[in-house]
This record gives C-alpha cells, structure tokens and sequence, in this order.
C-alpha cells in the first residue's frame, strides 16, 4: 500500500463504515472544528476537500444545493439524509451525534458563545477571509494588543468553567482546533499563548493527547504538513511572522 | 410626561420588572436579534446603549467583565445572575428562556445556522464591522450578485422549512431582524428583497406585524430614525445607494 493510501485510510476517507460526510477544503482551519470531534471520539468520517468537487457544489443555485450554502464546511449525515452548513451550528449538530454536546441548555449556550469567539478570532486572524491582506501597522496592533487580549478572554473562560468541564465538549475540543492548530501551524505563536494563556496552552495539550485526536493531527499533518488558512493570506500572516522574528 | 420618557418607558428601559438587561450600541443592528425576541414575546428586556457605558465595560480586562467579551451585545439574565455574550449564543439563551427556541436537537441546529447565516450577511454589508468602506467596484458586485445569492439562500432556506415553521422560534424573528430591519432602514433594498426573496419578504411582513413588536420597532424609530450600522460605514453604504438610484 503506497504511503498517501494509507494515509487516506487512516483518515477514513474511503471507511465504508462512516455515517458522516465532511466537505471542507485540503487544510484543518475551519473544518477541524468539525473533523476533531468524530477524531476524539473515533468515529469514522468521510472527507471530501477536493477542491473542485467542494467550488461546484459552492456555486449550484440554493435550490440544486444539498442545503444552501455559502461557503464550506458543509456536513451530511448519510443515514438521517441531512446536510448542513455553518460552522457553529454543524459542530451543535455532529456533538449531540458524537455524545460532546452538553444536555443543559444554559450550558450549551455558553459553549457556544466560546465557538463564536473562535469563530471571530479565526476571521481577524485571515483578514475576513482574505479580503485584505495584512499591512505591518494593522498586524503590530493585531499581535501586540489584539491577540493577546483574545488570549487572555479565552483564559478567563476557561478560569470561569465557560469551559474545561471534567466532561469533555464540543468547546473544549473548539479551543484546541483553534489554539492547538494555530500553534501547530505558526509555532511563533505558542510563547504568546504561554504568556496570555497558560492554562489554555495546557488545555490544548491535555485534549489533544487523546490518542485518536493525536493519530488524525499527525495524519492531516502527514497530508498538509503546517498549511493553516491557505491562500495568500496566509503567505501574509508568515511574512509578518517573518518580519517580527527578524526585529526580534 | 416628556416624548423621551415615554418612549422610554414604552421600550421598558426602565421597567422595574424586567429580569433582563441587553447591552448594546444606539441602533438596532446586531442587537435587534436579540430585543426583538423579548419584543415579540412582549416580555421587558432592560437596554443599556450608552456608547460610554458599553464602551467602558468593553475594556474592562477579561477577569473584571461579567462575562468576558470583546464586542456587544451582550445580555443579563437578572433573575439566573448569568451573563452570556456572542449573538447567536445570546438568542439560543433567550429564546430557550422565552419559548422561542424548538427541543428538537435536529430543528436547533437548523435554526442556529439560518442565525449564522443572517450573521455572516450582516459582517458583509458592514464590511466586517467597518474595517473597510464599500468602494464602488466591491459594491456592485455585492448588489448584483453577492446580495441576490444571499436573498435566494434565505428564500430556499424558507421553502425548505428551515425556517418559517407554523410554531415561530428565534430563526423567524432572526429573519425579520435580519431584512425587516434592512429594508426599513435602507428602503433602497425593498425591492431587491421582492425580486429575490419573494416569500421572505411576506415572512418579514407577517412576523412584524405581531403587535407587541410591530410597537417595539416603530418606538426604537422614533428614538433612532432609520440609524442601520452606524458610523463611517453607514455613510459609505448610503453613498453607494445614492450613487445607484442616480445611475438607475
């Protein structure tokens, strides 16, 4: 078996046995919010991230769509013949499937609030999806006061048990597909987050040690390597990493 | 009594009864999502809008908040001693609190991505929260092409009953704060809306109409005329209606 095979395999793309179907482009970013849950749980879920097959579905008319839709992630659970979008809003639905979703109905709000902060700091971070690319002013403001002010939010949710609940959620494995995979990808970034965030930085190291959640990162790793958001923002945000690490 | 006073007491700002309170800037925006689910149901919602008092309370460091957030609204639940911020979060809250929010898992979450879709709807017409002004070319696009697809979205969203169900829930009343208040504001619009979204347009119509929110919205114009986003943004969403009613 060639290596990309078993990779696949591993990945479970081709696993007959899955229910769940996850179209989102060839990189984590806003897909693994999604993708880690079943990998915490090993359950096994398909991926489409070819990224024609992903830009056709993208651009049928609402009517010709599976469920109308803007962008991707996109999830289908093959056997209740469902198909949804937004981010937030699959990772509700794919937790109560997977047993991450809190029953309480306060508790489930307040993870979600962290979901959408999640959500908020990945659009800075990408400048809105790249619509504008990262000049060195806006970026020095992002990193010196924004980004650790996120930090330090994230932080005191977690002080507060908004979340870091002794049963792990939907939020929990939020904050590592947020943090785990930003310092994965930008490793420049992991001593701001052990300064602003000590204890999320622990966070993330103690649900990313699940050892499925483990195997898939290595995994997309092997398939990715440290590809975050892709396209040219991203080379943005590295030349600005670049250029912090060259004044530093 | 004063006009002021009046309106005031009609918006329950002060209304000793009220077991919530709703922090959010002098317009209805991202806020009406929220007030105007109190609104429908007539129950007081308390609004704090002074711009100092949210802003003060918006740079208060994270451990000093009630609950740690970066932008508005948030909202209080008085009686529970619970703040919670994030709009899609605050409305699953409220509307739970509310009878606004369906049990079935299925259904929330169908209702939560029509919410999140409003939501990104909203981020593009600001330009994400004004980080960019509208230039002529990027409008257009948006009015031709971008605004339409939304509008047929939300249209097939309807006739897919994702939204609009017999019972009214939090993603009917998202819908009418989303383009009720759009076309109230940016009259402009309306008949976009009309070509586009035919059945949206009877939706917004029909949950507007309800008396006790149909009283809220006609006081919050007579306390903010046709204010949309606020700010340099608004005025830059404005010129490029007035540039397309010149050139029609």
């Amino acid at each position: 078996m060639a290596l990309n095979e078993s990779i696949v395999k591993m990945m479970n793309h081709n696993n007959p046995q899955a229910k769940f179907k996850l179209y989102y482009w060839a990189l984590p970013f806003r897909g693994c919010f999604v993708s880690y849950l079943f990998a915490y749980q090993a359950v096994p879920l398909l991926m489409e991230t070819s990224y024609e097959e992903i830009n056709k579905l993208r651009q049928l008319d609402p009517e010709d769509q599976e469920i109308p839709f803007i962008g991707p992630p996109i999830l289908s659970d093959l056997e209740a013949n469902i198909t949804i979008s937004q981010m937030p809003a699959i990772v509700v639905y794919a937790s109560q499937k997977l047993g991450l979703c809190p029953s309480d109905p306060v508790e489930l709000s307040m993870r979600l609030k962290v979901i959408m902060d999640c959500n908020d700091l990945l659009m800075e971070i990408c400048r809105y999806n790249g619509s504008m690319m990262w000049k060195r002013e806006n970026w020095l403001e992002f990193r010196n006061n924004r980004l650790p002010k996120w930090m330090k939010l994230f932080e005191e949710s977690l002080n507060r048990k908004l979340v870091g609940s002794v049963q792990v959620d939907f939020a929990d494995i939020g904050i590592y597909a947020l943090f785990g995979n930003m310092i994965r990808c930008l490793p420049e970034l992991e001593m701001d987050l052990l300064i602003n965030a000590p204890g999320i930085h622990a966070h993330c190291r103690r649900i990313g040690s699940k050892p499925s959640l483990a195997n898939f990162v290595a995994n997309e790793e092997l398939e990715y390597g440290n590809l975050y958001c892709g396209g040219q923002i991203e080379q943005s945000i590295r030349e600005m990493l670049a250029l912090d690490t060259a004044a530093a």
